[in-house]
């Protein structure tokens, strides 16, 4: 679950937001059928297999809308849910669960899609001692809520944006005029609390970031016997960080290489969504 | 393309805030690398096959953060495009090359995604004489730039939000009464520019959203043979959407009813990214 | 009322925008004379007849500052209120009292003059079967609350923005080549939930409109032979606006005239406030 | 004219809301007919007699939405217009001309229906020496358009907001416990930079105010001769302000009274919009 | 205090900020040991004598985040405090006390540093009848804080902005064309509610101040015997203020010259924080 | 200097707030005075020696106002500056120079007091091979600036903020049950990018940071012959980190310690600012 600083401080402005994308001036359908409160439930139904993922931010759009709406949850984050499953029931005025049905399901049907799809990866590394890693491929103003999911999909986070993490890319390398030159300019830029990650794409370059003292090195595009060599140039002095698709083939060709983590952008840009819906609404 | 107006209000503050969210301070391992401003290029290229599209959005990401940004596009917007084709250059200070390129390309994979998943099923309706269209199933605060993608790919627009149009669902209906009760109260409460459309769950629901006057029908989960009838009991006195997935057997099911519109949520919730990149950066 | 989903999402920011309006640091007067918090209670009091509209939005400007303040009402949006009268009683703390009064008042008072306004000329317009529609000829940043005002009079809403309905008036006409083609791009662009408005100002016009397939005709400064052989022209094949100021002269003209709408856009843009003040102040 | 500063500060960021408000996702009737940019041109005509005012803000609005717009203008804020004449050219892509249209427009005939109201009433004063004052009872978020548009109708601006001024009427005299503790409080807490204004009603009041010092008294609903013995009492002492609606009976009364100011509500809160129109759509 | 009003309209906003500038996404410390919602208390303790202030800043800050949060203030604002002394408790989730401390901390040291400092000056000045001023070198986005922490401390607040009050200084004097015009053009721009305060450099200027009708004139670095000159020649027709910095020396040359007010920078713009810091965290 | 993207995304609006505090509706003394454009410049002028930083900044406030106020520059920021010297012309519309002045002087003065600060520490320990950090002991809303201005003076950024640094502290171990426990934890939530950081306060727990890996480690409050003993035990293993005030002694006490940093809080919390003005506004 998200802490509540987190929820008051980073969640809650994005939820609003989606919602007025939603409801620029009023939900004209619900206004047309019922114009006053009117208590009821309606129940949360699974229609897929898959990892739940989400219910904290589901509950956090009605109660945005309505503090006295209650959403009573039979599950949590990160739980396997099965095709007819009543997940949860929300109970309040119906026209806040009718108003607020759709963006508190986009929000719960995307953070489960992102979770099931990590599950699936995670599971396939399980026994390799190699970590999940997610990237900034995220869907734009939704990181907080992918990055989340790939935590409750059984991955880790890799850094949360520019600010917070050093990473030296092709495009860095070349600009800086090569690997120990980055290295050491980023060491004299930024000292201190973040660590300090090159992208390389030869050995000549593993060779350089080892003695320039990176501290995470990311084999960018390498077959087994060069990852190999990689490694063991590399000899535990920086950790290391593979990129590309996981997949079962991939999963056999890392199986007896010792990297630390493997990062995929597709956990959250290219997620389907794990299908939810409102179901059986009735007034209390 | 968007005009001007819905960029200057409706599409650069989400820009704004997507990266702001990727860069809460500034960009630590361009700002180690490269203190002073430094001409450069550097291409946009493709590595899959599909519909391009959001190089508006794509280029708006780099000018908002530097008016002096220029992108050169050899495509447009809806153009099939070729895995190692050369779509842009992009051209500018290199650290807002650097600093603007994972936002921007979040953005254009993502558009070019739902574009070419919904080109995809737009085709296969090809020669249906069955319009294609979107739902609200969309990401949060992403919902100007999916419903523009479906349009590039090929597709209608339903709805953009609650505000703007009356749709009456089964959750509707049971809390008006019934069909009738509720396609009435809509017409008192919305008499005016809003086309009021209802969701029928079988032929007697049909008769009823005829009868009652309803602009739209919508057709949910029936069989080819009922779809027919309910046709039949239309008449031509609505409009006549399906829901739901679709796919060549559902085109083969669709072909000799006379249905208007066929809408489908995995347009915008669950397409792929189409795989984009950012090139051959050099200072010139 | 407006429904919660609303008044959070929508009138809430600006009632606070409003607020900061008055208050950019704090309410000198008020903190001069009372730098406690202190009990108390306040009338409100009617000064002139007329259809009182918008105690929610009063009510919530002072449980914005204060959420203990409690409003006990003894009428409701849209009765009938004569000089003297006795209308609601607030208790709070004096200094939220004070402070509140100004904005609170401001947006009552405006909301029931456009009220009484729309009142007066729905009234004229009654037993003709014409109904009463507004324009977006509205104060900037006021819509929603002048929007509403309307409705509590007795009259129905025009579209609420550029957003949500397709009028295709003099300058769109011209711009497309004509009437035909206007419709015809109207229908391309916008084929499903959005009605089509077409404004001519002759009977070629009409009779365009109605071939093309217009929704909804808009008659412009049409005299009554004119309006009476356009309506014949569109024969029940479309709704009918009427445009303008409506008076007891003009709606005589209409009376035997079988239009479904006229729009007033006085009733937004130039109705006097209703006079109301709070009185009585008292410590309890 | 407003200063770039109160332009870039507090202006443009209200204009900017209310064309949101108006277009909350695009112009859907200006996309439909005009798919790309075409430069046109558009007169500003009025309909009616009066005092213009606003240009500067009928400009902001479309170069806003596009900088390239430009604005030619044949009068100026504060000039007398008649009805039929050309007031200004407005030139650009004729898509932003159509969609900023109403909302320039809104802001430019209320601007200008204040300041002709507000001209006729300071008319009535001319010869008396007495100055006329607006009134904090504005239209919500609208108070910088409509306090300006009282001086470019020749009258003088009361405080700003609750911040910028002390005003001690009926209800902070009561919470405070009379007239002198009320003034003597306000000495106390706001010494400096700010005048102190003292509303009375009666005689004794005004002897009250005299003694304790208060910058401005204000008096409210005295008759002829009250007034002109409060006046005596005063002697020079403070300045005089007398509230409440002006008409030419009034003017009388108040003609042989050596008042400075008298305020009026009615100038913000229930002055008709001056009607003024676009016309003659043009390409160029 | 700060009131109610106050709170909500312009301080929350401020300290929401604050906390986003320290919480991009989330506390990683924090969560990392300890991801449920847990008990506990900190005590709030002194480690300089000094005056302190901003309790109810320091409390709405752990509000803010949770409303469950509780202070218990053992001082109040003004109240001078010692080493070592105990002067709050905080109970609530320690999740939130650990995450906002910081931010809490950050606030109430800075106003209790400008209070204490204030404290300073205004005691040196004790006896002689002069007031003591801030002035608007505050720090960016801080006035709300240090204006009132001046208040604790025993001064008084000059001007709050730009906005609410008319001071003439030095390039205003010349740009108007001298002490005449600009008071001049001053009360014809705003005649009403602002007192006029000119800023004078020598006795002519003085002198022409005075007959142009000044409310209030600022010596500019006068010696003793000019100032001394220049308050015969005010009079007592306007208030005086001396500006710059306060100390014995200063204060000592003061005391027989009957001046109203002196004004300090340096009360706001060079006060070192007063060290307090939140010990003893515990569970309960 | 900042570069354009983080002046665009982070500094920008801060400094836009920053003047809308000082100008909540216009800046009435310059108005009165002058109410068309007029052209002048002024000159930025030290009073105090020390460092100059912020000179983009002080730029931005104006260009904010008026893109075309031009400021030309003598120093750079990092330069040492001595009093009477002429540091800058600000040349443009007047207006804008005295409505920006106090802004733009607010932000220069309090950074340049913070980088002068800073040099004098980092004077200090030159030679020692000792690096100075700041801490995030800033002014609430102002870190991006006193953080920038600690790197002008030739200090080092410790964390920006709780999200993109792991600092555990006496809290947070307490929580976790200890040292070891603390880190594993860290290490657990936290695996990858983040160096993670314990402070200590005695051997044992010197001792436990280094065999569960801790990337730094801080030494709170030892004495000399402590630290050596912990610097012994650390060994290499961990940079080393040392807080509390810097002065002449605690350099010497440090001297024959391998420390790599040390950080200090008064930097950002308690320095005076650097006296600087604008003068001699002269039209051109």
């Amino acid at each position: 679950m998200f802490d509540r600083t987190t929820m008051e401080l980073n969640v809650i402005p994005l939820l609003r937001s989606a919602l007025q994308e939603d409801i620029t001036s009023e939900d004209v359908s619900t206004n047309c059928i019922m114009r006053e409160k009117c208590l009821g439930e309606v129940d949360l139904m699974a229609k897929q297999e898959g990892i739940i993922c989400g219910l904290q931010v589901f509950e956090a759009v009605f109660t945005l809308l309505d503090p006295e709406t209650q959403v009573k949850t039979y599950v949590k984050d990160g739980d396997r849910i099965q095709p007819g499953q009543k997940l949860a029931v929300v109970r309040g005025d119906i026209r806040v669960l009718l108003s607020g049905e759709r963006t508190a399901l986009n929000y719960l049907q995307r953070m489960s899609g992102v979770a099931t799809h990590t599950r699936q990866i995670a599971d396939l590394l399980e026994g390799t001692g190699i970590r999940l890693l997610d990237t900034r491929k995220t869907t734009p103003n939704n990181r907080i809520f992918e990055k989340y999911a790939v935590r409750v999909g059984g991955g880790c986070n890799h850094r949360y944006n520019l600010s917070d993490g050093v990473m030296l890319k092709d495009n860095h390398i070349e600009a800086a005029g090569g690997v120990t030159e980055a290295v050491q300019m980023a060491k004299e830029y930024a000292p201190f609390v973040r660590k300090i990650e090159v992208e390389v794409e030869n050995l000549d370059m593993v060779r350089e970031a080892v003695v320039a003292g990176a501290d995470i090195i990311m084999l960018d595009n390498m077959d087994h016997d060069t990852m190999a060599e990689a490694i063991r140039i590399i000899d535990g002095k920086a950790e290391i960080e593979i990129s590309g698709n996981v997949d079962e083939k991939k999963v056999e060709m890392l199986r007896d290489l010792s990297v630390d983590f493997v990062s995929s952008g597709a956990l959250t840009h290219s997620s389907p969504i794990l299908d939810l819906s409102l179901k059986h609404m009735r007034r209390i």
